[in-house]
């Protein structure tokens, strides 16, 4: 079929998975006041390839390489900087025309493109076969995808034999001919629940002695021993907010438990070759790194825009030092944007893979992760302490104290002390609310920690180039 | 009778006040859902004044300098640096004691001793008069009170002349033998419903031409005219939370409406001496700002203290990056304690009130907001994702997944998985929920912005001592 | 002649010029002692056009695009990102090959990129016509050029018109058939005693009454009335260094003052077109931030390579908070290489000329001038206090103590004492010497100060689609 | 004698020491044309005790406890916070009243002091009596002193015995009933050839199997085998500077090397009691931070004083941007003296000697050198570019040119030219000379590293009561 529609996609979600959230199982995904949103927000990148408009139809549908049949255009395998281009793109215009992030198929690829790069370095004809099937598997259903990355850990300071029990890392426990047993958890996996198909990636590198924990494969939402343990979300829009005319878009995330999960061989991408675990998860870290910066863009531009908003219906404006601070949020957001672009622009060729700068994508989520704090800081300080104790819709439309919020909450003569009050509670849910301190924390901690990518810069900048330099300036003969 | 009961000062607040949250109007505090937990918060200060512990007794009641009857000490006017370090005490104790701060007389006698200052350097014997009958009445029926500083401003570069409409900084309206009427909104009052007295000054300095807003006064938090308006809290713990045995603790901040309200001259302290209007804003500020950072000590080593304890339960105790992290934690603490106490020890005399060193506490201030995100930032690069996934108490207490929390969510052995659980909690509130972004705000906004305490710094320094240092160092006869 | 010699280019220097140095006046710039560092470090820019390697010969040449004639590269007006890329190439192949940066045809032809862009929107035909023919002057002869764009300004806070005297500002004082006459200081203008031409702009946007300020030319260095008043630099090595086998170099600034100098008309780009001078003062800015980011790049990759050789040197590569500050100082040096590519990237077309993107070589300029002085701490971290007390190669050289030397001073046993010593020498120039702060300063205040790239960056930034971005999400119709 | 002139000084460097700078030896320092400038900067410590200003004489002198004669009040041991404070005032007076630093008496009594403190831990009353009678030794004799602390240390990654050879630690290599015989090499040791005598700690801590390394001693700066290797200083003032009256001031490192040096046993402190090394180092370096931070304050305020003074000589001083630059400066100063005088004021006793409190001195060390070149850079930014490129003082006296100079380079009206150049002069010293670099390298490195100061922060502060105040918010039982 190739291309199905958000209401195919939806049904599919209805297949027996085991789900649960706030301590209930959730029977139905697509009604449930909380996962429904994270459903519909998938659901909508489904509606997006049947667009009736041919320009975003065209973006996110593209041809079948061999067959010429349409598929999402996520599920062709980057070739040069044009198609990571294109995938910067997707991901931006998703964003701007559903409100959300249709989360699935850009992380599914992230994993699977890293899967190929892998087969390709080891050399090992099965799983590079596997990796092509299970693509063209994923195009032909048109498939929602999670990457299952990081483990539980247990005790940080500890490799995974020296644990308490071995499961804190998710490892093969048994194996035949058909086929391999895994068991373990995998933690903090994006939009797992509104997911397909869950691939299965190593946490880290391993080591010799750790061959049992170096698995990668592909394995559907419903298998016998797959359990989702969710977050909460917020729900739909209450009566309490001052809110846009489309649904709330959220992604939740799960705990995915492995119970003694069954995996046949010919959805295995890597079972042993802990020598090319630390490749793996490179890989991956670089393609979904850039992902990641790739949607950052539009986040934090509404989240600025939020900034020069409020500025202006404060009379702010001209203020110099407000100026200064726009200048600086416009700055953070245009750094970032410029350097996801060069990654784009300069991607790294492994066969006929292209994969985004591994240095310039790692910069950019460095930029993005160490100054979201201050940005943050910057949009609370324009914005005002009305951000902290704005009153609610509810207050407004009680005609008791209307008229004393419409007299006394009014900022510049331009604008309606209403829109004033929806932009702060747009702004609210920005940079003052449950949702945005959550995003702090993955600001921190999705897509890998600071410390990650600074250990990636590290390895992959010019060192020695810039040693032989200054040996040059010393004097020092080499 | 000098010193309250808890019981006695609840049933004050049922006086008839007009009062109203979400958009519904609040028949009894004391009850409601939301506001009784900043009633109890306050509540809990005069539990502490009647403590059966006389050390605890001792340190929250004093002796009446005049009477010898028992006061609360806050209302002990600070004559020396041992005065104002009691006040530090005082507030960090409750905290320890309590949970929460128990906010009302600490901001009411930052007002009053603000007052005393700027009558005495008036000298206009009625307003001192009117501030020494005040203090003894809050003394003599033990009352609490809250600030009414921060007026709503409207556009905020405009004069209060030149705004749309007068209204948007309080002012008096009309005036004859009995006293004045005013009309205005101050907003962001903490604490503001739970007080039985609003004290009122202007929100910064007036100049010639605004004599009319330059206004300070004292009144009964159910006068006619007066409306709160609050913002919404969190209300009583959940089920899906692990907690602390005690309640939750929150202050509720308020819009507070003055239609026309008439104020008796006895209760006036200020009322057109614009010239006058920046001392008050200044030595409140001062008073006020050494309250912050005062409480801002136990609140930053609380959420200090969850990142030592999620470093422990996740084994990374002695992981280099970490310990530069608490390193890093640990200083700010530290640096804030040490400001504060400093401030108390070095104070500046206004006759015979002794003023924090408005130097220092504004220093301190500045450190504890401009460094606070980083700070938060830090805290959650130790405490991990969890923070954002937990699962919730609910699931946990589930007996379908109870197993696999318990198998999966442990850390370092030396711990439960259910005392790491409810750290993550703990965690949770103090840096990933709605609570911990609205305290980023407030530490942004509330005590004033830190361009407010740049200003304060540069007026307070000794910059023409540097000047001459710097002429002397460069020849430069003077 | 289209192609000088080194050779060539220095006699041209002995043309009657008038400069002064150290309080001296200087009779021969090539054979002065301090004078000829900056003279043969230009020079140099000559050798690389005349290479006998035919690679480096055609990266500095070009060919005219009319006659096809060999001319310097950098007298090709720039159409598309290649010609911008090639720009960056010369200046950091001229750095890597010579050891310092040849200036003068960089800065000039960014002037005059400059000019051209701005009489094209002036629609002056004969602006136009000067220009080109200057470029084809230029071009024929092989000159170098100085941009002098800063004035020495008086007091900051006044418009030129209201200075003590109206000199602050250079400015037309007199106007005939022939020409006009100029009179003013430019201050801080690198290489200008050894350029052949001066290219005068104005220093900053100038509004209506001060059009005489609104004057650009170019004109000889030895024309009448010109005197340049030289900062000092350092002369020779001396035989305290440790230093490389070439000769140093180095730029040296000066102040030109022009004394009722007279300027032919057909040497005129503007003269009273004040509503143009901030295109022109802007479009140069976007140009010489372009030249300025293209030879930073190499100027801290070498500084970073004295960081990486010193921890080595000192057994140090391996530690933890080391690597994290080599992270750090990759991070910087690779996030300005990234944006510096990204601004010839994507250019921005007026007419038929490439002017650098703006926005983004204003934030690289900003990167850079924002987080050098951390990088500077960085390497002084890194590198040790040795920086500060390290002996000289005099002491080395003495029989009596170079065996304590050689003893003591070793650090890893992979290398020699002495190679560590020249290796602390050369990280002293970089980030402990005289030269090392003036590089502090110059990197705060040349090619404009960060609040000039503030005001850029907030001018070119997209802030409107920010807001309309908030405003949709805030549900406030437009 | 006791108080010794600074003649009597002086005479008594002429004692036969072996001294090298700039590859020469050395044959009398006080004539030396660079060491003379450390010499006499030393001397103004012993004209301060002799001044005719009994204000100044009793400050810099007190009674010796027991006999009631005159000594130098930095041998008096402090008792209390007041003895603390009045070492803070003394180094801060002595830097105002001479224009250095008349450093050595402070950093022997911090050896001195630390020696005593871990003498009376260790219980050995022969090193207690060493140590009283060395006291009395200087006290009597009135001596100038270096702390000899940091070794030159090899390959930082390797213990002292994995070394290329064993003496890049110094250690004891003999002994006998007389005494021991030392080898090693110290470095960075701030006035060391200026000193009578040369107090020796261990540089860290020192481990089982490192006994010989844990050696503490005094010992006579012309002691057979001791050789003083010095940095080159700048000496006298040239005619290219406008300076103050006063001759230059200034400190020269040395590296000491120990060639087999014999120590008596009546001058040793520690000999093989490793266990203790750890608790001398870190008494030292918190009494040393103490003294570090009391100098850094008036360091830092004519630093700032050169800010404040350019910006009214640019007639900048109520720009906004500029306002706020000049309260960061301002902020930066004010908090070093606030946690300086805090460390004073809430000492630790050992015993009866007050020990400053070292979690406040090593913030304030840490606040002093993690926030310095922001200070300078802000320095700069307000001074302009003209500090790198100003005219020197035989340009301004050439008759040639001084007209344009003192036409062009006028600022705001109110001050004369030459005033501005004076004060531009000034600040190059500070923040755009070699010295200025220097000074950027010690701030790194001098008193210890940022590291160390982390280390000994998060050793003292209460990390213990966080978490169980952490806890107990978590409801976890303890």
């Amino acid at each position: 079929m190739g291309i199905r529609t958000a209401e195919q996609y939806k049904a599919s979600l209805r297949d027996g998975r085991r789900v649960y959230i706030r301590g209930e199982k959730v029977e139905d995904l697509t009604t449930h006041p909380i996962l429904s949103v994270s459903v519909e927000t998938v659901a909508q990148g489904f509606a997006l390839s049947n667009s009736p408009d041919p320009e975003i139809r065209n973006l996110f549908t593209a041809f079948h390489p061999r067959t010429g049949e349409p598929v999402n255009r996520y599920f062709i395998t980057p070739r040069n900087s044009e198609d990571l281009a294109l995938r910067t793109k997707m991901i931006q215009r998703s964003i701007e025309l559903t409100g959300g992030l249709p989360f699935g198929k850009d992380i599914g690829t992230d994993c699977l493109n890293a899967a190929f790069v892998v087969a390709g370095q080891m050399g090992k004809k099965q799983y590079q076969e596997n990796a092509a099937n299970f693509l063209e598997f994923v195009r032909k259903h048109d498939l929602a995808m999670c990457g299952a990355v990081t483990c539980v850990k247990g005790d940080r300071a500890k490799e995974p034999a020296q644990q308490k029990h071995p499961d804190y890392y998710l490892h093969v426990v048994d194996r035949n001919q058909e086929g391999i047993v895994v068991k373990g958890a995998k933690i903090h996996i994006t939009s797992a629940p509104a997911a397909n198909e869950i691939i299965v990636l190593p946490t880290r590198q391993m080591r010799e002695g750790e061959a049992d924990y170096a698995v990668s494969f592909a394995i559907p939402a419903n298998t016998k021993g797959i359990t989702f343990i969710c977050r909460a979300g917020r729900g739909d829009w209450t009566p309490h907010e001052f809110h846009p005319g489309h649904p709330p878009r959220e992604l939740t995330e799960a705990m995915i438990v492995f119970d003694h999960v069954f995996v046949p061989w010919d959805r295995v991408f890597m079972c042993g070759e802990w020598q090319f675990s630390m490749l793996l998860a490179y890989t991956f870290a670089t393609f979904h790194r850039f992902t990641a910066i790739s949607y950052k863009v539009p986040a934090v531009e509404v989240m600025a825009g939020c900034a020069v908003a409020m500025a202006e219906y404060n009379g702010l404006e001209k203020v110099s030092h407000i100026r200064e601070k726009l200048a600086d949020i416009a700055g953070y957001v245009e750094t970032l944007r410029a350097l996801t672009n060069a990654a784009a622009k300069d991607p790294v060729m492994y066969g006929d893979i292209a994969v985004p700068n591994p240095l310039i994508a790692n910069m950019a989520k460095l930029h993005f992760a160490g100054r979201y704090h201050e940005f943050v800081r910057l949009i609370q300080d324009i914005c005002g302490g009305i951000l902290a104790t704005s009153p609610d819709r509810m207050d407004w439309e009680n005609p008791d104290i209307h008229g004393y919020l419409e007299h006394y909450l009014g900022g510049s003569a331009k604008y309606s002390t209403e829109d004033r009050l929806k932009m702060i509670h747009a702004a609210q849910r920005m940079v003052c609310s449950h949702e945005s301190s959550f995003h702090e924390v993955t600001t921190v901690h999705a897509e890998g920690s600071m410390a990650a990518q600074k250990m990636m810069i590290l390895f992959e900048a010019p060192l020695q180039r810039y040693k032989a330099m200054a040996q040059a300036a010393a004097g020092i003969k080499i």
